[in-house]
């Protein structure tokens, strides 16, 4: 059994957002064991996994992974949309455009501490698409 | 079909540590053809795919990682938890939660050089819980 | 439905390569929903997506990688292989040795600026082995 659903995120600002509960609604009506893969459509934006309790931790983020993947590097070429569009591309492809979660007795079987991240790389990133597909039995 | 099966690894410290042989016992009876999906259920360790053969490959990782994401980084606010709780976070979120592993005649179809790593990034982590879930024909 | 193909990659340059025209003649006769995993059996490259429009991103990955994660570093003991050997090794962790990608209505369904890179960080890597599984129905 296969499903899939596209979803279409609001426009979120810079940074690390929880979006566990928005995704709920499109994650019901899962089979009892299977995987849920979720994937994000774009190259300026990722999704991950992590701490889902104290926001400290996604501003954490925000600040840690500018100073990692700084703006402005002279060795960047790709430098015509933007200062913040080259350490987007880095950033995507280090934290990853999807997340794959076991599904177990109906339910995401994920850690308690666990929660899903939009990570929004661009001051002005607009909606972001996600493809949610699920399989199991 | 898709089997799924619940898997409490024992403490491991702080490091990098190769875990293939250990999961042997879960990933025997597998489909002709499928993928193996093998996810863990924490925000500060990983799994990850490397070199199997020599250690010095998992000391280096270790030592380079923390040069990397150094503990006490000034723009941590979430330090309440100790100095390795927010790398801990970090690394988490760049080395990812789970590997997924092509299935072929029964067995696990990775390369010759490729061992699967237990990422554990706290200093006294405890035991960690692993989600295996198999799914082929 | 599983369908899986071995995938021989040609010999690339290191550097960081668009690799889905390539892959097409693999992926054709997709189901009409599903996922598609692609998976690279080596520990000193890797599997990304990103932008696919402008050579000077891949580019700059190459070079903004070289400098976050640099040869001859202090730290490395795993040094006999070569000094882009461990800095290979670090590489395939961070950015990762497969992509998992939604399949709807039998074509993959990524969005328009993302394509497959393939990321060779040797100076002589070889021919590279994939492995495509894909299932759904």
């Amino acid at each position: 059994m296969v499903t899939q659903v596209n979803v279409k995120l609001p426009r979120f600002p810079r940074g690390y957002h929880l979006i566990s509960s928005f995704l709920e609604k499109y994650l019901d009506d899962l089979p009892e064991t299977g995987i849920a893969h979720i994937f994000i459509k774009h190259t300026s934006a990722a999704l991950t996994l992590n701490e889902n309790a104290d926001p400290t931790v996604r501003d954490d983020f925000e600040s840690f992974m500018n100073k990692l993947i700084p703006e402005n590097d002279p060795v960047y070429r790709h430098t015509i949309e933007g200062a913040d569009d080259m350490p987007a591309h880095l950033k995507s492809s280090l934290l990853g455009s999807s997340v794959t979660i076991p599904i177990t007795n109906h339910r995401l079987n994920i850690g308690i501490w666990q929660g899903i991240y939009l990570c929004e790389f661009r001051n002005y990133g607009g909606p972001r698409e996600l493809v949610v597909t699920v399989y199991g039995e």
